[in-house]
């Protein structure tokens, strides 16, 4: 693969109340020696500065939604966040480029370890995960892509790269094995792109495990559209597992056992996630696939 | 004790971000059928209704610190939280009375298990805590009070009763095993209640293992003021777990573990509980104490 990449984006605290990512870049933007490498330039950035002072996810809407190019280029966006991605934009699009690689840091209330999320297929994503799971195999990869559909993650605006997720934590606080798991993985992406560039490129396995987005499943509902139902306590904390039809799924704030009704075995991830609520998302569905990998 | 209780206050929501006393009481309320015993009129309450509706601790103020007599009767403080606790006030006051039993149900990201918050040393609230502990030996009992300082909880309106705090939970989600476990308590107090007014009280241990509040401790802070560190990773989550001076404490953003430094040895609690970051609470301190208890 001929990618040169000498020049790395680290956004931490797109999502204010996801404390990891936000001082991570503090930590680092204190110390940015700690980051040093030869022939790679890394800059740290704080996504959501405003939110990540007042310990939520937004202000005014959801940044890590606002990467759409139609969105990017509509003037008459102007909540806060539109007003950051459009910053972001300009400084590192266009939409899509291969002179950046991106990592955008994020942490989740599910119990997902560690897991690298990509949108898209690059060749180049899709190595370094397989290197990265090769050598940490408790690290996941999931594939949020969608048929036919944009997506619109601040990952997105760079093809190189992908966002970085740890859990399950809680919002607004700092678990410190997985802040500690976040920077080791920082720092061996930062040592597997500087082989690459010195021209000694690591072996890549010839298979990668990853978990590709299907659909989301929102939580069991009333009439008038009141949540009425938790995820089952067999479900709960169960991310990358298994999930066969008939297997128990919710339960409602009456006992109810609700049995997932798909027609065959899924892998839920994200399951309640604390952000989703809003969303109308209980957890994530996805189809875990072994894929060939391209050799450089 | 010459105590009859026939009024039951149930509150829930109290803090908008803490979803499992919010939906209890909820459910009490679309189903009051549920708490239903003879000689009991029951009643169930949201604390924090707007905080609900939006999913945060509080609007204004912290609605749970707002019961010290002298804000109460104070007719400047006027922030949404102050007037819901003048109105709860004014309906169960004066402050300390007896005429009712007072559950505020709370939920935190500390691993506390089901902790009984006392905020004051009455008789019945002893026997209470000593005779769920000993039915349910998972149960902890904290006593947070204070010498000469008036507490300011929800639950301090009333002599009787106290709050239930039940974790790990992260904010803003539904854990169906802690949902289910804060019912099954509520059941078990009402049934004894229940006992006690039909004149054939349970057997009370004579004993009671409680939890005395010592002090809090703050996170390691900059010279700025700003957040230095973090929960150290063997003490995350050990909470009800001795603590002696010299143990590892906390661990700095560059990694330096700092290790308690007391005399002697305590029971951290509330370890990294996410709301009291801004409170400069990293966690309470506690002393375990046997103490005796009366027979009635």
């Amino acid at each position: 693969m001929d990618i040169d990449i000498h020049n790395i984006v680290i956004v931490g605290g797109t999502h204010g109340n996801e404390r990891i990512g936000f001082h991570l870049v503090k930590k680092f933007q204190q110390s940015p020696e700690l980051l040093f490498r030869p022939h790679l330039s890394t800059v740290c950035i704080i996504g959501n500065p405003q939110a990540c002072m007042q310990n939520q996810r937004y202000l005014e809407a959801d940044l890590n939604r606002c990467f759409l190019k139609a969105d990017l280029e509509n003037t008459q966006l102007i909540a806060y966040e539109e007003q950051i991605a459009k910053a972001l934009y300009q400084t590192f699009g266009p939409k899509g480029n291969t002179a950046r690689f991106l990592l955008d840091l994020h942490s989740t209330t599910a119990n997902m370890g560690l897991t690298l999320i990509l949108v898209n297929d690059h060749p180049f994503n899709l190595q370094l995960a397989a290197y990265l799971t090769h050598h940490n195999p408790l690290i996941k990869v999931y594939r949020w892509t969608q048929t036919d559909e944009e997506n619109a993650f601040v990952s997105s605006i760079c093809e190189l790269g992908f966002a970085i997720e740890v859990g399950p934590t809680p919002q607004g606080i700092l678990v410190a094995s997985l802040f500690a798991q976040t920077e080791q993985l920082i720092h061996q992406i930062l040592d597997y792109l500087t082989l690459m560039n010195q021209g000694s490129p690591p072996k890549i396995p010839k298979q990668l495990t990853l978990f590709q987005h299907l659909e989301t499943l929102d939580y069991p509902k009333s009439a008038q559209g009141e949540l009425a139902g938790m995820i089952h306590p067999q479900r709960q904390g169960q991310d990358f597992q298994p999930l066969d039809p008939g297997d128990p799924l919710f339960l409602t704030f009456q006992g109810q056992t609700i049995a997932y009704e798909g027609n065959s075995r899924v892998w839920p991830i994200f399951i309640n996630e604390a952000a989703y609520y809003e969303k109308g998302i209980a957890m994530c569905l996805t189809q875990k696939l072994d894929i060939a990998i391209q050799a450089s």
